[in-house]
């Protein structure tokens, strides 16, 4: 059985009301349609037909020219709609996808070469800029797209191209001399290979995938050079020309090509690549792991995994689960350099990126059961990634401060020219089902894995057998989780244990549970004992409004509040005095908090309320502080109080403020 | 009478002990030997010669090759060492800059030109690459050399070759259709230029100066572009071929030609070539005042000075004085980013910057008399630029950190490659008579208005009679300053009152002075006065130790000790336990402080003492901060007393420890 959530998200119904389930349904019902609307108002809808479009006369930026990833735009698209058809069949969608299919058949080059940009714009630079040029990512997002489809449609039509392309692609790239010894710029089609491979058994497409992660950042690896080295000399390119994205010559671990994977000891440079990236190395482990293939280094590479996870989520993740400070490259800073906002030295925390990094906890927990990648897949997801989308499906953001400023106050676009983002959000929460649980056979019993709490049911078969778990709760306001299990064959359950509740969570079983210890973060409730109690109650704490800070190396000396899994943020919107971004406004961690259900656009959350004061900062006007007189040890003083309406980060920009917003407010004592 | 300092030092004797009489001691007797030395070993000394050198064939790095600064390190070492002639004469050095004169006298090509590596590897690329390539910047420092050299041979043996040079690059540059429409990429010859105006009254020097200023920045100067990308199109370069210190295309704010001098609102770029640059702007305003010029927008430049000023000071100045948080452009952050090491964001406070600050706020003095600038002035140099010298003289700094960290230890070179520092340090120290004070005539007084207190005399003419001032004093370590005037025309003094003993001085004068106001930080002691009181003291309170703190804005919630005009630092010396370069170290405002009189190499200084704690980070490992259980509105615990030794800033590095070092300590409350 596939463990793919792009393929078992179908199993899982959102049948009761949800956060969740709202996301998603704004999503089939709004979203898909809306960015078909972009896609048709842009020209990439019909990009596929090979006719000159007047962007391609714009040369003013390289090494992007502006409709490079439009095959990846169009590629997502398909695959988040194929996603929202299985939900909610929609003519519309049907007849879209199935013109651009037509359309990209039909773009095909003889030889199997399939890339819009490539064939009419630049035929002659093919496979000519691999670090820079995205037409490996663009591939990537087409395997990706024609899966999706394949599982909707089942009719080999978006397939059948792209296997042949998989095919040439594979003959231009490898070990053998004529060959090319690249691996992609921006990483993508590595882990499209691996479910190519996975749900098709083409061989090409994991010897490939293997062949790029294996060979990325080898420093001798073409003609005695690293490969972007080589091919910058081919195209005659002096190493001092460089794309913006990289701050010196040669900072190629802006796209993690500085040295071997396996060497690799800090997250660096672009973070969806870094992201991206891992998850295929992940699931090339996973695929050794389920027997699919063997797979000879995978002790070392889940070592290297495991360094790359723990320095991004100790030194490199703001408390929003966001990665990435430095806008420039869109990726990762120092270790700690954590700032608010862009006025304070960077923060990017790209919503592409917080989604890669649920893809790379996803595909962990099936290497290594443990709840610390499902809390920061739980953590993306209600506060970066859902952020990242208005409540109205419409308007998305493409980077996710934790501190609006004058340059970039808290706010949403329709659309990017660079849109990544946004059909990124189509696809995940079209596949989110498969993120909530893990299920299947083991042994003699079938299992399911609890990573997410809502209310939904998944069904699956195991040992010839209908398996039903359904799931109800309020989550993420409440922590009373029931379950309902539906099966005539044994059943192991496991819940995970979110590390805020930890130590304050109780099971309502009736006879109780002998065995109550929880290994790494995962609560087993044996098949035993499910056949004989197939309703429980889990009951989390960790829903009172709890202060959290960053590490003190990032130097924020702020406090957050947060509420089970949501992150809460002030802004104008509730409190309509705040000229300044809420900069100047302190709170201190014995501040009382109280709690309110309320009510945003139709959609019922709790809110928080609490005091903070103004911190004044007249005496500092003016005067450098080396030179002050007297002895100056006092924090600036504190004024007026203000009454703080903090909502969750998620709701931030929904509702016409003027953008002020803040996620850390200063710590006073 | 010239005000500049590089001439008015030799009316000052230092003739007690203080420690600036100790620096220029040093200065004299060992830096100026040591750096001929290094002249010397490295090729430098006999570059003139135009021979042949091994580095010219290291083609490694662009746009900067290894020796394109040779000729402005002779031209620095000349200046410096015949300030030190002034002082004491040396046979060996004065044989040194007679044998190095001859040799630039023989390197001039018959048109004028003169620069070693466009005469010697790369004569076809002359004035091709005036943004990156130093050729201009070259030709400021030998101009400054042949003025420094003038004043003490007067035999016309260099001054008479630069005039030449300045001759023909007067007609390069300049507004005439065949001329080129450029400014220099590293400010320096505009300043250069101004004072060889206004020892000569050389009109080239002067119309060139103005030019270079006034172009600065006009984005249609050349064939309607900017020059640097007109310039940049003539080469056949890409505008995505760019100097590593460019983090993007087009960064032209890096050396402060991204806009006209009269727009630009904030200080941004490269450190040292902005305060070249604002200080041949304050110096163009200065002739204009001083009546050897009219200069038509005094009042627009004026104000755009201002500006630029407080943004530095308000917004960009670490409390050591230092300037310039980022390494890859070596300048300036936004606005409040000033971490403290280069592991928390960047730090790197170049020694020429603080230098350059000097030079510009004494030109800033002339115009304005505020002692604003007189007070960044002696912080630099007690702190910035005094850390930027070992005390046995032959070891450097480049940059000045406020904190260590495994990447950067607080350590110093005998030289550096790029070698701008050393030599500047000759220069500032050989001239420092000149900044203490300014003198000259008013209407029918002399007058002497002290910006600096030390020990020291001045002597100058005034109507025909001779002018002495004599201060004495323990500065910077006690506030009490006995002046004793020696004059028989009348002489106004103006007493510089620093910020940091506001509201808290004394002058002790019978009869006591009527009027005590102070104008802009200066108390003025009228002439009627001085002529009855030619003796008189005041007492400066501001030398207890006092805790200061950065602006709130930088996120820094660190308290550091300041005494007087010196900022403190701990390191490793004293307190040997330390092996996390003080990262972990907090302090209260509240602890008590002492005081203890120390010594160091043999020279005494003032330390400091008192208590810390430890902060224990344990409870951090391995915890993402959103997930957090329970509410941890704590700063982490704090855990062992330590005693705490703090000496000067400047002394740190001096005595063999392990290189950990910082200025500020984490607050405790």
């Amino acid at each position: 059985m596939s463990s793919y959530p792009q393929v078992t998200f179908s199993r899982t119904t959102f049948h009761g009301p949800s956060v969740l389930k709202n996301r998603k349904e704004t999503i089939s019902r709004t979203t898909v349609k809306a960015q078909l609307e972009q896609l048709r108002n842009t020209g990439r809808y019909d990009c596929f037909k090979l006719q000159w479009h007047p962007i391609y006369d714009d040369h003013s930026t390289w090494p992007v020219p502006k409709s490079l990833f439009w095959d990846s735009d169009v590629g997502k698209w398909i695959e988040g709609a194929c996603y929202s058809l299985v939900h909610e069949y929609d003519a519309a969608i049907d007849a879209a996808v199935r013109e651009l299919v037509d359309m990209i058949r039909s773009a095909q080059q003889p030889n199997g070469y399939l890339n819009v940009y490539f064939t009419v714009v630049e035929p002659q630079a093919r496979w000519s800029n691999i670090r820079d040029q995205h037409e490996l990512y663009n591939a990537g997002h087409l395997i990706e797209g024609a899966l999706a489809h394949e599982n909707y449609y089942k009719n080999g039509l978006l397939l059948e191209p792209i296997v042949k392309y998989v095919k040439l692609i594979r003959s231009v790239f490898g070990p053998d001399a004529q060959q090319r010894h690249a691996y992609p710029g921006h990483p993508e089609i590595e882990l499209a290979l691996l479910r190519l491979y996975s749900e098709t058994k083409n061989q090409d497409a994991y010897d490939l995938a293997q062949y790029f992660i294996e060979e990325r950042g080898n420093s001798t690896g073409q003609n005695g050079m690293l490969y972007y080295d080589w091919e910058e000399k081919q195209r005659g390119d002096t190493p001092w020309k460089r794309p913006n994205a990289y701050p010196m010559s040669h900072s190629h671990w802006y796209n993690q090509s500085h040295t071997p994977i396996l060497q690799q000891k800090t997250v660096e440079g672009h973070a969806v690549r870094a992201m991206y990236l891992y998850t295929a190395v992940a699931d090339l482990l996973h695929l050794d792991h389920v027997g699919l293939h063997t797979y000879k280094q995978n002790h070392e590479y889940f070592n290297a995994l495991q360094t790359l996870w723990n320095n991004m989520v100790d030194k490199k993740m703001y408390l929003t689960g966001g990665i990435g400070a430095m806008e420039q490259w869109e990726g990762f800073g120092q270790d700690y350099f954590l700032p608010q906002g862009s006025d304070e030295g960077g923060c990017y925390s790209e919503t592409c990126a917080s989604i890669g990094v649920m893809m790379l906890a996803e595909r962990l927990l099936h290497l290594d059961l443990d709840s610390r990648y499902a809390d920061v897949m739980e953590l993306q997801l209600y506060n970066t990634v859902m952020t990242a989308m208005s409540l109205d499906g419409k308007a998305f953001t493409y980077v996710n401060q934790l501190a609006s400023s004058n340059k970039d106050k808290s706010a949403r676009e329709t659309w990017f020219e660079c849109s990544c983002c946004p059909p990124n959000l189509m696809r995940l929460y079209g596949s989110l089902g498969g993120y909530l649980w893990d299920f299947g056979q083991e042994n003699d019993s079938a299992f399911v894995n609890v990573h997410l709490y809502t209310t939904a049911q998944v069904q699956f078969e195991a040992s010839g057998e209908k398996v039903e778990l359904i799931q109800e709760s309020n989550w993420p306001w409440g922590g009373i989780v029931s379950f309902k299990l539906k099966s005539t064959t044994p059943v192991i359950t496991r819940l995970r244990i979110p590390s805020w509740s930890e130590g304050n969570y109780k099971v309502c079983l009736s006879p109780p549970l002998n065995d109550t210890s929880v290994t790494k973060g995962y609560l087993t409730l044996p098949a035993s004992y499910t056949s004989q109690n197939p309703s429980f109650i889990i009951h989390f704490g960790g829903f009172e409004p709890r202060f959290i800070s960053p590490h003190p190396y990032t130097n924020q000396n702020t406090l957050t509040l947060a509420r089970g899994p949501i992150i809460y943020c002030v802004e104008d919107a509730d409190n309509t005095w705040e000229k300044n971004h809420f900069k100047d406004i302190t709170i201190s961690a014995k501040a009382r908090v109280l709690e309110e259900k309320r009510d945003c656009i139709g959609e019922s959350f709790v809110g928080l309320r609490s005091t903070g004061r103004v911190r004044r900062l007249d005496t500092w006007t003016g005067r450098q502080a080396g030179l002050e007189p007297g002895s100056s040890g006092e924090v600036s003083a504190l004024a007026d109080e203000r009454e703080l309406v903090f909502v969750p980060y998620y709701l931030r920009a929904n509702r016409g403020d003027e953008g002020h917003m803040r996620v850390g407010l200063v710590r006073s004592s």
